[in-house]
């Protein structure tokens, strides 16, 4: 095999330690003959030295390459012409925040292969390692910030030995921290509860969550089970839901669910989350995939209700008596989907591993620090898997690698149709543009763009 | 052994979770027959559960015991006339905030003891085990710390492995993940240094301070050798300095140090740190011993220099290109000490631990969120040894039980010569105001807040 790939420095944001390939595929592709250059950087969970020894180039000059990939999408300025690119772009619904990437990208001939839609057929797909992680490391952060929320509220709790998942060594020694603090539920500990784990969605989020959680002693139940456990459960465990779509939303008319229906028509639809679900639950983790049209989980008028403060718990939180009382159920939301404004309405903007957690109460005012205000405890982070570097790049990495050796047979200057014919039927789904075009599958973002133009006017 | 004691729920803030007994000194004094009365509480590192099995009358009540204790200060309305309270209460300086406690204390006919002075003749005093947990704490946290904010300038290293203290199991797990730390910076894995510590003080919160950073690999220098290996050491240890007030201090007219006039005539000596030392230090972890008069290790006159931004290093901190700079040498102050407007004048208020860090720029402003702002990371949690709660309580618990026993030979009905004569010269020593006065030694307070009072007017 012949061919020259590029692992480019995230430009993401300062917590962005994840790498496209770890050192263990740099050194399969380098022993099947392909150059692999590697941009050196001195925040990726893999060090230099160690892309060095596994044959990497290390160098700033990228422009050998005819793939240059990176985990997060790229800055207009560093992009090279007639490359072909590989990033979770965030174009195609339209975003608004990516629209100039994308037109730089369709004027400079770049072909842009985007890991989310590189999914069809069967198997494990690269951006579900990420999902996976996503979920798992959400979890952790989630029962990080619950420890000290709850301590606020006077309730010393095992969860008070969870740290943020970047402070772990590895995913294994945050699962055995987690396993010794379930065992420690398990034994009595827990002064508070029952507490209730709503996991919204079926696709890797949810299952990555739902693998760490499953660390803790715990029982799942169906979600009409809850408000049962919710008052009369144990507090040696920790009780969880499971709610999809089809568990969740109903036609307005008539109260059925039709999945093809709903993805042509989601405004018949009503999400009863808000009433049926969200009341009973401590923690609500959401994975949930949702775009602009469709029902909410939570809206910010759900708020009103659903964070409204028990009138017996004492309006100073920090003024805890003998007996100490939650002043609501629900007490934590991680939004990993982390869609601003979206899924669940109250996530308005994304936190960052330095600031992961922010306070909505009642009013719709968002507490930016601090775990003493009054509200439900958001965390948003939207590179969550980059609290592990080294995991993620590993399972990701391995995942991808098979495409990658495809995308090698063309380059951005052959026509699509060579590039169809080349490679497999995921990575012609996952092209969202070449040759200075949409590809024909994705031709739509330019009528969604011409909608939401012609709406803002 | 007759008698009743109480052990108080801690008022202090919601992060307070230690207590004056652990469950072992509880059973040791109820087999010798005292009463002890545990106040319900689900904040306590220790549970009421433990308290109990250990022979502890758990009750809201204390009104039948002739001693209450507590860690931090009681409020004004907790307190019961004609007790004995013993807790730190921050009045020997004639803090201004504590002055409506003293005074209520005064009016209750309270007998007040302070642990801070408990501390005359030989032995380690129940203060210090607080101050060594202080210690141990605060290079946890700021380690903790250090390693985001190296992040945030491009440097990915091993210390963003180490949590919040608070989020160790036990201090023997805190020091193994430190050691595991410190082997990985023995292999070469620290891509930005050398980084230098300075210890200030030779108390119990500098030796407490400097017991868990011997557990990463490091190499102690005199102070005048720190601009040598700050420049010039190697990156598989760690530098560190103890700079003490005689080695600090100089005499304005002749640079000559005289300890006993510098505690009469603080006003005829000036520290050299800002100058001398403070350029060279990556980490200050702060724990002198400060009184309003006495020269400051750091002004804020000083951030002008000492915080002034490398111009090579790029003016957007997150904006971190192939090799990134640290904006300056100075990364972090712990200031255990925790004085406000203190030692370290740029500790403008103490934080917490659910917000434990802030930044002091060189403009004087304070950052309180986040770790990409421009400036020095300060933490400054005054009740660190909290985030140990069954170390810091057991450690304390052991020390303070002579003492306690010693108390209840006398209740707070008694004259002060009556208690003289049934204690130790410690805890004649520590009697801060008894029998509706200020104890002799302790007079003063009185003439500070007079002098105070005419200042103000």
């Amino acid at each position: 095999m012949v061919g020259v790939v590029a692992v480019s420095r995230e430009q993401y944001n300062p917590w962005e330690r994840r790498a496209t390939l770890g050192p263990r595929q740099v050194r399969q592709l380098v022993e099947e003959g392909v150059k692999v250059i590697v941009q050196p950087s001195k925040r990726r969970g893999y060090t230099v030295k160690e892309y060095q020894e596994a044959g990497a180039t290390i160098q700033e000059d990228m422009s050998e390459a005819s793939i240059i990939t990176s985990i997060k999408d790229m800055s207009i300025e560093s992009l090279i012409p007639n490359k072909t690119y590989t990033f979770f772009s965030h174009t195609i619904k339209a975003q608004p925040h990516s629209m100039p990437l994308l037109d730089a990208i369709l004027e400079k001939n770049i072909r842009l292969v985007d890991y989310e839609k590189l999914t069809s057929g069967p198997g494990i797909w690269p951006a579900s390692a990420m999902s996976r992680f996503a979920g798992i490391v959400g979890v952790l952060n989630i029962l990080h910030g619950i420890g000290l929320r709850l301590m606020a509220f006077g309730f010393n709790t095992p969860f008070a030995h969870i740290a943020m998942a970047h402070n772990y060594v590895s995913y294994e020694a945050a699962c055995q921290a987690v396993r010794d603090v379930g065992r420690r539920i398990a034994e009595g500990e827990m002064c508070v509860g029952p507490l209730t784990f709503v996991f919204t969605g079926a696709g890797g989020v949810s299952r990555g969550a739902q693998e760490m959680f499953k660390h803790l002693p715990h029982e799942f139940v169906t979600p009409d089970k809850l408000p049962e456990v919710a008052q009369h459960g144990e507090k040696t465990k920790l009780y969880a839901t499971i709610v999809d779509i089809a568990d969740d939303l109903s036609r307005i008319s008539d109260g059925g669910f039709d999945e093809k229906e709903y993805n042509q028509h989601p405004e018949l639809y009503q999400s009863n989350f808000a009433k049926k679900v969200a009341p009973y639950a401590s923690c609500i983790v959401n994975g949930v995939y949702w775009q602009p049209g469709q029902p909410r989980l939570l809206t910010d008028a759900d708020a009103k209700t659903l964070l409204a403060h028990d009138p017996n718990a004492p309006q100073d939180l920090t003024d805890i008596g003998e007996d100490p009382i939650l002043p609501r159920q629900l007490l934590a939301i991680c939004d990993i989907s982390a869609d601003e404004d979206g899924s669940i309405q109250w996530t308005k903007y994304c936190t960052t591993a330095d600031e992961p957690f922010c306070i909505y109460n009642q009013d719709g005012q968002i507490i930016k620090s601090g775990m003493t205000a009054d509200g439900v405890l958001m965390c948003s982070v939207d590179n969550m898997p980059a609290q592990f570097p080294k995991d993620a790049t590993d399972y990701f990495g391995e995942l991808y690698l098979p495409y990658l050796k495809e995308l090698l047979k063309t380059d951005a200057n052959s026509t699509f149709e060579e590039y169809q014919k080349a490679v497999c039927p995921a990575l012609e789904n996952a092209v969202i543009a070449t040759n200075g075009k949409l590809a024909p599958k994705y031709q739509y973002i330019a009528d969604l763009r011409a909608k939401s133009t012609s709406q803002n006017q």
